[in-house]
């Protein structure tokens, strides 16, 4: 490994300067206007593949953005493995929050800020750098390599299941590594064998036909911001769990294990607090953080409005208004089914003297694997020499809505190694990435694969 | 009065160029952006009172938008009329709503539309034109004449108190003329006793310092929108009372008769159901649609806002959430009063885990006067003369601040005698005004003076 640490370390300027040209491309999926940006990111990814050697390269379109393919499968006899990521980004408002532009990357303090920098546009180019070390360094690669990269993830990737289960045969592999989530803490290199899923809905309602004066119909017509507000309340109890009807039916609860190993993590919630500026942590009652974030699920207002906005006041009987929850799942709990007990209670809870409508967004399916398989073991292994610290093994709370589907189609394990962090600010403005774990994580992906060719055939 | 309606319909087409000229002008006091606008209207409206034959006419600087007064004092021994009225206007958003541009006004079905038609540009002018019609035919006044038109009414008057205040001796009178309220409805003359009051409050509520990846942290921070969701949903019950501790403790009981007087109005809660297309009317449990806008207070959520509000789906923890409210007060409660109960509910309800912060806004207090004085059935007499029916005398769900004011300092009775009708859209996008209650108003107004020189000696 001491050849391919010096390869990593006189590359680095490289590496970084490439990295920039990557997130300067503004690829946010979310956005009709972006669409080009994301076929730029696209072609980006693809011509990356071609130059470390990959062979097979396509820009694979989709009925929305396409996936980018490459592989190289020479290693006879040894493990494939295929490595996911995605190259699309969040959006960025509100924009004036970012103390630099977000798609002009800027290093400072060790940090690369930008969007995308953690998620996931500066580890999908790790696992191209590892790649191509590896090649440079020995003329061929420890293991088989698949890359799958897609342009949907912020989306829900709605046509990535469609995809792989079109291309089962080309995606085949031994091994699934995704590294798409935030290591525990900083210094405290992660694998995690489980995440939560996800179920999203939009509740539009309205009131009368058009905005009306408050003063000549104020308490005499249903209000839609007030009919909203009741409803979204009514969706939890004071002690912080939900209340819609079944909700809770499915889900398999922590085991004594599960907890026992969280409990001896130490999580310092005090310091998470204090790190949030919050008044006071807020959740489920009877469970800690950890447990509230890793593997129980949730039901979040994403985003709310109707009515006036602007300053001051305007005395109007608002006609429309609108959220966006969202819920994250666990294992047990199918999306479509807590769509079905989300729309009954809509119906049973809302006002009846609006109207209420909902459009479905994302479904994810959460995803758990044993942690004592031997590629989880091997990643774990691989990151501990790296960091020089023992790997915590962990779920979270994030959701990769393909991991159940690569699972279920593929029948592989899947690995988690993330390298962000938590604090990173993941969909937030001020995106960045910590270089020390760009740095470290290279190395612990390049002895990850070396290890893989030996303990997986 | 035969040749005053001659010289009415003669000038007609002249009174409605007039009017499109005051109309373009606009004056949207809310928005810093239209300060110069609303000083033109200030302008036009001083310009008009010297044109028409008032006197003293002075912009009268205040701290905020200047308030226009001109009079006309040379009818010796007879009763002084007051006319209030105000030259701003309220914002146009949502802009795309509108049929014509806000501030080009268009006749069509025998209607005038802009920003202002009816509230309340149109019934200022219809007092100018009436007073020019009088002096033109007769030559003189039959009553003393003093004009007070101001330009923050529909941000809440926030200096009108101190110009009375300053003023008392410039604008004492023997009664307050004030057109700028609807008529109960089309067709039906409408003399108007009471009018409720108003406090406004905007609550800023945030949680994390920054918005958060949900996934990360779904579940075990404060999530501000449904914090603010949890407090909104505390302030009514389920059968729409308002459960703001104390909040009815002061509010004045409709009397019998006044009960009586309404359910002799047969008010068709059905058809107002159907015009504004909603599937039900809703209130306060136990009260008319009349009695809730009428006499009963009010707590509405004028505007909510906070996370993502683009399309799609975007699984962010919001950081901030604003919601403004304003309450339709009636007589015996107290805006002050009303705002310290409020605070105190929020203080009470709100989520320990997040930090709540709170504006006030307008402030106007409720005002009722007996609907027996002669100033009112002089001003119902002429109303149902030139309307060929039986004035309804009411009280009505809006707020003009500056009534109690009025009431208080200068002492005197007051008359609302409106000429807008309630589906003319007030405050919301294609506001209009029907020429019929221009036409049957400005003969009305020049019979009550006539009236009033008689009868209020």
């Amino acid at each position: 490994m001491q050849d391919v640490k010096t390869a990593l370390q006189s590359a680095r300027d490289r590496h970084l300067n490439e990295l920039k040209d990557l997130l300067a491309i503004p690829s946010v999926s979310a956005l009709p206007e972006h669409k080009k940006d994301v076929e730029e990111a696209a072609a980006w990814i693809a011509n990356a593949l071609k130059k470390i050697g990959m062979e097979n390269v396509d820009i694979m379109p989709t009925e929305g953005h396409p996936v980018v393919y490459g592989d190289w499968l020479h290693a006879a006899g040894k493990p494939t493995v295929l490595i996911y990521g995605h190259y699309d980004v969040q959006p960025v408002d509100p924009l004036e929050l970012w103390e630099t532009p977000p798609f002009e990357a800027d290093i400072r303090d060790e940090k690369i800020y930008a969007r995308g920098a953690t998620d996931d546009k500066g580890q999908v180019f790790m696992h191209l750098k590892a790649v191509e070390t590896l090649m440079e360094t020995y003329g061929e690669l420890p293991v088989n390599v698949k890359f799958c990269i897609e342009g949907e993830e912020e989306i829900g990737s709605p046509h990535l299941d469609d995809f792989v289960d079109k291309h089962q045969q080309m995606l085949s592999a031994d091994v699934l590594v995704i590294s798409d989530n935030p290591m525990l803490e900083k210094g405290q290199p992660t694998v995690c064998y489980g995440l939560r899923g996800l179920a999203g809905l939009q509740i539009d309602v309205s009131g009368a036909k058009g905005d009306l004066h408050s003063g000549l119909y104020g308490g005499g017509v249903p209000n839609p911001l007030h009919a909203l507000a009741d409803l979204l309340a009514s969706m939890h109890d004071n002690k912080g769990r939900i209340s819609v009807d079944g909700f809770y039916d499915d889900v398999i609860a922590l085991t004594a294990e599960e907890k026992e190993a969280y409990d001896a993590l130490k999580y310092d919630e005090e310091a998470t607090r204090a790190e949030l500026d919050v008044p006071a942590l807020y959740g489920e009652e009877g469970y800690t953080f950890l447990e509230r974030t890793w593997v129980r699920p949730t039901l979040e207002i994403n985003g709310m409005h109707g009515g006036f906005q602007g300053e001051g006041i305007k005395t109007v009987l608002p006609s429309k208004a609108s959220a966006k929850i969202s819920c994250r799942l666990v294992p047990g709990q199918d999306p479509d089914h807590i769509l079905q007990l989300l729309e009954k209670h809509i119906e049973q809870h809302a006002s009846r003297a609006v109207t209420v409508e909902t459009t479905h967004f994302d479904k994810g399916k959460p995803f758990v694997t044993p942690f004592d398989h031997p590629a989880i073991q091997a990643a774990g292994a691989a990151l501990s020499k790296a960091y020089g610290a023992e790997t915590a093994y962990t779920r979270m709370g994030g959701s990769l809505p393909i991991a159940e589907t690569f699972s279920d189609m593929l029948d592989i394990p899947i690995v988690l190694m993330g390298f962000g962090l938590p604090t990173e600010n993941f969909h937030a403005p001020n995106e960045h990435f910590h270089l020390e774990n760009f740095d470290k994580g290279l190395e612990a992906i390049c002895d990850y694969y070396n290890t893989l060719a030996e303990t997986l055939e």
